[in-house]
């Protein structure tokens, strides 16, 4: 691997300030951690947007949160066709191995993933739509959100869609025989959200109303 | 979706607490974040396990990295299937749309993902050899790596392990036609690098040598 | 202009390990930076100390912090005389044309600024009240700080002088209508620090006590 | 000053990781800096542009430069009109009271202050020609510059600017009296650079040839 580079030095700086303040300060504890393993109480599937940090919404320390961030926070439906799936591998592992308590989807404002869905399903992203483009298939598993839009007036459709994104990847979830059983038993729960980057507000979906509310 | 429940009450009172303090510090660069969109500076692959919070390490706010998390911080080599692939969109993403100067591919001690890995490789997992397990075939990416430890006296072969998924996704990165433009135009820079958890040590992959130095 | 020399040697000979060594490692940051233009989350207004790098201080890289340097890192109040301000022109400049999110007024210990127009408005220095005295001149705008200090016991004043230079800045700044508006807004906050350096000791402004709190 | 608030947690972190390493390390000079008073070498004249930082490219630590930093990294001619003159004041104070060896002013690619006197002066700015413009009327700084780049080339002229930025301010500096006394005694020396940001070069001014040359 020759193409490795050495970490910039801020990276390195910030780095050595960490080990000696936080890393120092909670040494105890992470090595806890380290000898005996994780035990984290939730599954959070969020997006990679720069601007969404879970961890800081829920002021969570090392060791609570088991974490999978991909494109749109989109959980494919399950198959059985034995290829790398990356999101079906982290549930598994979160729910058959660490046996979380709670599976989290978090979903967010602003989220370019399900813009660029929101631009292929009107027709208006056709790079997307080729077969070569992995946004364009990822996004694929948005598209039955899409259709539920449709009613909604068009300059909310954007955001609705975002919310679809949460709920299309909890009916996903279902559709694992391991997190249905673990639901059904009660030994897990779901719970579908949605953030506002630039409000900092924090929305989750009730199924009373069908809807999503403001924490 | 009726299976959706609540947020547990401590997770929204944290929430709140973060709401009424480090969002309003900084509310108005989240704004402008929310407005402007995103301009990450690195991208950074890192494994899902709950102790391992790259932002924690480097000192990062909300916007400075894009972060995918998988088990094992795993990179698939291109493929052109048109299946749902989430790392390569992420990947695709981060270099052509968001332009990241860096990628990090940052891996991990005590890694569940890859000891199951090594577990299966040398024989000692047969349920992870099954066809319908998504963490063993996702563990599939990581074989080449398990070839390449066997000369490592076997106490040393499961952190040799680690350090290969650090190098086997970097080398599946150059697999993807756009990646490696970019490095090679000097675009992007990439990066190997493996903490210790308990110790809070941080190494980084030196190509002259051939192995993993400590920052 | 004839008067222009070589770069002694020693300035020569670092600044080409820096491009060896850290602008080769951010090379593909720094030319995004080049081509985008910067985006800075905050301004900075610090003194021109040798001893005050406000950049090591909070690990900030290229590109993070827009910075006005000048003596005793004062700001003037709002004038509309068209005459060259070029302390004005940074405000202006980092709030109408940047948006930054944050105003940061970085004071410090051992500030000869301050000492001077301590000397100044005390009497012990007649030369700075000069006319042709640029430093007295620019001193000037602490005298409303000067006057609030009397109270405090005098071996304290020093100091105290010192932490008013940052509480008179901040006020001027609101006498800016841009910057009142910004802030009316919540597109813009401000942050009063003081630091020792000597101690390396961070304190910051607290509204509420009004008195500076060690960070 | 009641609009004063906390500062964002994300610097607090990265502030305490700077005490803990970097001040911790260097302590004993840091005192001994607080105790006898700094002793800078040069000073040094740049912008407030967050992607220029004089003491990254020669590495420099606390008590090596005096740094003012104003747009633009321009200094205007003498006047003894008794106003506040923040550039001024600093050139006086490390002229007559640090006693500098060296006044180096650096300017640099892709400035926007430059930019913004480019337009104004072209016909293209007139919000900059208002009266209450402070960049605009700062700028005026720069307007004997312009007209010297009228015979370059158009595509070449922005540029040229830049340069005409350094020159200005090195024959402004020589405007004092002060300034060209230590000039001429051979107690002080000038010197002109321009930075290329995307490229990292450095470039000085070479008097012989009346032009910028590669470091």
């Amino acid at each position: 691997m020759k193409y490795a580079k050495p970490l910039p030095s801020y990276l390195v700086q910030r780095y050595q300030g960490w080990k000696a303040t936080i890393f120092s300060e909670n040494k105890a504890w992470y090595r806890r951690l380290a000898d005996e393993g994780q035990r984290p109480r939730a599954f959070i599937i969020s997006c990679c947007d720069s601007r969404v940090h879970v961890t800081s919404i829920f002021g969570a320390d090392q060791g609570e949160f088991f974490i999978h961030r991909n494109i749109a926070n989109l959980v494919p439906p399950f198959t059985d066709d034995s290829d790398h799936h990356g999101t079906s591998a982290a549930v598994e592992y979160a729910v058959s191995a660490l046996k979380v308590a709670h599976i989290v989807v978090l979903g967010h404002s602003n989220c370019g993933g399900v813009q660029g869905c929101y631009d292929m399903c009107s027709g208006h992203a056709p790079e997307l739509e080729e077969k070569s483009s992995f946004v364009g298939r990822w996004m694929d598993i948005l598209r039955p959100g899409y259709e539920r839009v449709l009613d909604v007036p068009e300059e909310q459709r954007k955001d609705a869609l975002e919310k679809e994104a949460v709920l299309v990847s909890l009916e996903n979830l279902m559709t694992f025989p391991f997190v249905r059983e673990a639901v059904e038993k009660g030994d897990l729960t779901l719970h579908g959200l949605w953030t506002d980057i630039g409000e900092g507000d924090l929305h989750q979906y009730d199924p009373e109303t069908k809807s999503f509310k403001l924490v």
